[in-house]
């Protein structure tokens, strides 16, 4: 079972029992992000985690196993055309070299982790409006002299 | 006096009088992430704004004014090599999918707006290793039925 | 039963059935192309919308499901071939400074949203030969400062 | 004088008189939507009219020679970044397919002329928030069969 | 069935009757061009002329229907290897700027229609070796002022 | 000076004169279409025809040099977005594999040479509306068998 | 049968008989180069040829008809990455300008067809390495003028 | 004087001096494909083979440097459409998987190496046109094991 | 059995038996990175490897027979999102003139081959965090001159 | 001065004194492949370690500033045709699944950095021709988890 499997394995399993993601997510105690993003094939989960979320959901050894694969990340360089995922790629056309500035300035030359990296996103009721909140956390890594 | 040319005569002005980007905020009472992004070239300043950052950096009328011409923004559909601004480019590749679950679970059929958006960028000091956190709210739009 | 095969089958009923969008779109009190473009997999339906459709069209539960699902929109960001669809890419790359130009300067610094938005697609009936009517309808969002 | 140059000398000349394209566009009894286009180098005036808009905003004879020329139009392929703009591409993606299915139903097998064809672009005040309405209106040309 | 099966079961039937284009293009007194970008799936022909193409080649009425749909045109933005599709993509860009001069000149500021559009070819013996003749011929369309 | 200089030299001289190019081509007794061509930096004139051409329209001795180079040919594979050229390349898409498959049934394995090729473009006046007519002759070329 | 299934079929039964292309080569008389060609679906064999390795290979009148339909050439526009392949890309883009300049010096304005066009590629013995010798031959064709 | 401005200063010297590029690689005892890949800046020469061909044409001691100056070779991974060009690149698109075939039954599982190679142009006489013939003479490279 | 189904077989098997990739080599003598890039189908094995290999993994002939088959490599010429393979193009990106100037200083004129290669990898441990250590060993091979 | 700027005035420098890569690293005591990519623009220079290197080549104050700018790293998406550069990209593409294949074996899900990376790259002296060593060394990141 590949890791495309997989991910409609849960997502059916998911709406049969009328649940969200968040609770998934509790049932292994990570975060609903990352939960999510395992259950889609971008990260892995340790054996422990993996039966967990197949017993709630009801789903068999194969997509026990298949959680524990070290994926190929990422859905290929081209930008998509979906509104909600395009506007995270105009915020990097848009915003990206202010970001770059301003982590130069404050730490210096290097990166951001992407991978060293936890993400969380919430939901923010405004009466003028509901927001969506975003907070990305990634290790700084400096550039290396040798 | 177009952006390119507007963007460089700050940056030099910037280094000569040694000042951080969130210093020439606070003369206009602005984040450091938006005002770098105005002169960047990227947001729109009004016109008391512009002269007061100009006031404080010593430049002249030519740069008050483009400052406060409307912008055509983001540097093109071509993903850049550079590692700093590439990390946030991979973090779209492999975390979209996640990301949009979880707003559509969350909030519904829509997107998180990159115009009615604010975004905050801050060192985060680690023992194990500073780190960078990276804020950024949008307004939730629906997608409206007719 | 994914967008792609729910477009099929409601395809396949509508043409057996012999009627057009717009009567479709009088069963649920929308206008013909939101119905359309719900229809392609575009935009989301209620649980009662798509369950009219269905009555309507004599299709089963798995249809109404799909019409419900929150879709990944767009068809990519490769232009296509097709004449009819090209000549709007067209308007765009040969019109887009004009809108721009007009927008900015009758609104101020912001975009005409896409998502809070609507459309309507009408014959204009003339002697000379039949013209299209397009008629496109978005809220103005102005860049937020922080 | 090349149309880049000759669109830099308006609108440098615009700025100086502090008149907007509708005032530019009433001396010539056009619309602002064709005039902005013809000034920024995508359509192309008369003589009379060149030379009116000239006179207006007192520019020399090369510039009226410039507006007469027929222009190379369009910005070429790439789908650019800046979010007015690119909202309309993700207009033609999200909905290009609808588009042609209302047009074919309505009208037939054919296309909505890109050249025989007007736009009109037009703020509307409202109390939640002011909207952006676009109309084009082309003719409609059936496939030929021979 | 679409247009891609559409298209193999009448190749197949054209094959096995030993027949060629222009014989199937007299049946239904269309010129040989247009019948098989017919067949191809790039025009549509009307029910009359699907039932006689389909009676002549012995095929059946899932063929008649699908030579009525209205098709989506052309086969991609990507420029073909195959050498005779090659050359004529070679012409555009050799004599492309040639082209839009001498139309220009001669007939104004517009285009030759590729809709109200026909095309003829032919072989012209020659005893030096023959020749391929191809004739287009499109109605002009003047860019609309408005 | 190389051929787009050239180019320039010989648009500007046939400006201030006041001729077409079909007049410039009489004067070398070749068509205008090739004529033009080789004005664009497209086609090679021998010493004669270079001179000629440069007496005609007052040009010196660079000019004449640069007409007789052998050009690097063709604008580069990117599609364009000008609408009198664009509709070449959309001719391609859709009507390519027809003209396939008649000029293979017609003539055999092989192709339409666009080397051993010429090109004629007129103006056809029609009550309905002027039209544009484009011959195009090429040898054909078969595939050699070794 | 497609060209891709007749390829297969082919490849299939030379493994099982054990011969080279150079023996399928010598059954019809034709080089290796071309046979090979024709085989991988490049190429269009005669309906005697297309019997003859039939016959040798044992394969049965599918294969005889598919190895005489006129093919659509070439692997598509993208660059590969396999190494043999790429080198003679590399060598068009590190030889290319200077072949123009030799070609055009030796023998005038015009291309070496690649359709009335032989290549042989043999082994060469060399105690320091063997190499890999590769003769192209194709006919001068030089710009026809009108 | 970098290789653009090199291989300008001399195509210049040698038009001047109206000699051809294979007296210029007599001088230096180079075949002539070699000798004009390094003036178009795609090879290096010695320091004496640089000297002797600047004695040759005149040149200073910037070209003499200029040519030993080690090149970054290839004019970028985006295919030309000149057509002496293009034909190469069609002639892989057509014969690379048959030239892939050959090469490894021939010789085995390897390259044709592009850096230890030799190519020769000619120009071959036919009274049916003439021809061109180029001959390719690369190491083999087998794949090492380790 | 063509190179991508030997591989998901060999991987199943790998996976059943509970081995690494290192065993497998153990089993022929080779090193694990060749070994893995001839069971990934990116090189060559010889018939007793290949036996050996498909022995210990309780394989068939068939993944014998296809281990041996020359294969066509590499992924294609698209630049890959997952993290870890990225970073090895990002290397390339940022070091690669670097390599340029230290090989061609160090060495001359000429290229690291790819083909007469080997590479290995291996975890160095380290208490700050554990290391990889990638070493890349290849054939120079200058430009040779004729 | 731009980055560009200064590694044409170092370039130049380092030719005119006629030392070479290691020379430079020396007076600063780093390696020559990071002293190189400094110089190159890829890597900044602490203030002391500037002034040191244009000490040693008489450079000025202006380029001592610009070795300490931070860049932005990298050659753009584009993949070089040059074949020494080429072939490291080659090696990615034909290795880049075995390297994670080995890499998530022996250490886990995660990745070699590139940042806290160092490179060496030497001359290895060999009978059979002289060869290129590349040692590569990364930190391990492993995929965070929360």
């Amino acid at each position: 079972m590949n890791k495309v499997e997989m991910t409609e394995a849960i997502v059916v399993a998911k709406a049969a029992k009328g649940v969200q993601w968040q609770e998934i997510a509790a049932v292994i105690g990570r975060s609903d992000v990352w939960t999510t993003s395992a259950c889609l094939g971008q990260n892995t989960m340790s054996a422990e985690e993996a039966q967990q979320v197949c017993d709630f959901l009801g789903l068999g050894p194969e997509v026990v196993t298949a959680l524990q694969v070290f994926p190929t990340k990422g859905f290929g360089p081209t930008i998509p055309t979906d509104p909600l995922l395009y506007r995270f790629f105009e915020i990097c056309f848009v915003y990206g070299p202010t970001i770059k500035e301003i982590i130069n300035e404050k730490v210096g030359d290097g990166i951001m982790s992407a991978i060293d990296f936890t993400m969380d996103i919430d939901k923010v009721e405004d009466p003028k409006g509901d927001r969506v909140k975003i907070v990305m956390n990634g290790k700084f890594l400096g550039y290396k002299k040798w």
